[in-house]
């Protein structure tokens, strides 16, 4: 078997208006989040869950990034939180300048916790940053135990694993040590050497409750 | 809600190199399924069903496209085809310059069917013609019913869809017709005016036998 390796570079020409999201962020005391993950993962899912969990002792703002539609934002708009839909039109993820262009629309000074839902992509997100201050990767069960070793890319640019639809293990022979052991030490986390993992499952509810507190200790420090 | 509209458009610089390939495909008789879909919907399972089922029939070959790793390419080559691992080390699609490349390591003459399994993407590789014969996507049960509405860059350029993982369509509130009707006219199928669509479990194999009649017809025109 004959393995071609191909040299490619990830586009990386925003960073500078990331950075300008950034100190607005800061000065606005807004802890934002950049969900990712594959089409299907459970990313509006959780944050549903999180809104009825978090929405009475946080004000939440929700970005939704789709190539069409609007058919999250729907139901995030539905759970009680402002929202703003980009579409994308084609392209395969959020950039910078997009986020800055939404925020014009939030009053963030009235936003504790601000979450970007990307476009549904284990690749192309992690290499724009948006001036977050955290990056998550929804990754479930039914993708396989073998997401962190395939997206490499993906797995250690973000400060935590959601790793969603556990209810359904044994139902896809789903081998957790595999997909923990191959969530390797993030080059990029902010804050810990290896991604924080997160056995949930959106649908039963079960193990939300570390990754809320997890939101809750990263989210306080910069939420007054 | 404010919804915002932001132009992009797809890459498009690789035609005249899939030209080539194409041609090189169709002088040596090669008909060529270009096999896309989101991180673990089941492209490589689909492969090692199709490949069991055909084997004797045709001879087939495989590239597999993988950002990192050849765990897919060594399923493959188990199975007892020739296969060429292509890794894009970060890019998030295959390209025609990549196939050129990789096909060197085949002997055109003696491959009835080629399979180029992309990279787990339901974006970006519908935006690169390979020079293939055919563009099919798997969509997988748990990934949800919303996936053509919400990725119509996929469901409009490719000839067939495979809904795979069709054993689960209870345990995930699967609606089939929802899925169907958002699969509409294709602007570029080969074939037809619409996708075909297949509603597979490459687990149980219920469904494979029509795909399979479907590969047969389109590719023994081909195959001489």
């Amino acid at each position: 078997m004959k393995v071609i390796e191909i040299a490619a570079s990830v586009l990386k020409g925003n960073d500078r208006i990331a950075d300008e999201n950034r100190i607005v962020f800061r000065d606005n005391h807004v802890f934002v989040v950049n969900v990712m993950g594959s089409p299907g993962a459970g990313k509006t899912s959780l944050l549903l869950k999180t809104i009825e969990a978090l929405g009475q002792g946080f004000n939440i703002g929700v970005i939704e990034g789709d190539i069409a539609t609007s058919h999250d934002a729907e139901l995030i708009q539905a759970a009680g939180v402002p929202v703003v839909q980009i579409n994308t039109q084609g392209a395969c993820h959020l950039d910078a300048m997009m986020i800055k262009t939404a925020l014009t629309h939030f009053d963030l000074a009235k936003i504790d916790l601000l979450f970007i839902e990307n476009v549904g992509n284990l690749v192309c997100p992690a290499g724009f940053r948006l001036g977050e201050s955290a990056r998550i990767v929804v990754s479930s069960v039914p993708e396989g135990d073998d997401k962190p070793k395939k997206y490499p890319g993906m797995f250690r640019v973000v400060d935590a694993v959601l790793l969603n639809k556990i209810d359904l293990l044994d139902v896809f022979g789903f081998n957790t040590n595999t997909f923990k052991e191959d969530v390797l030490p993030a080059g990029f986390s902010s804050f810990s050497s290896k991604p924080e993992i997160f056995e949930v499952s959106c649908k039963t509810e079960k193990g939300l409750s570390v990754w809320l507190d997890w939101l809750k200790k990263h989210g306080g420090v910069v939420c007054r």
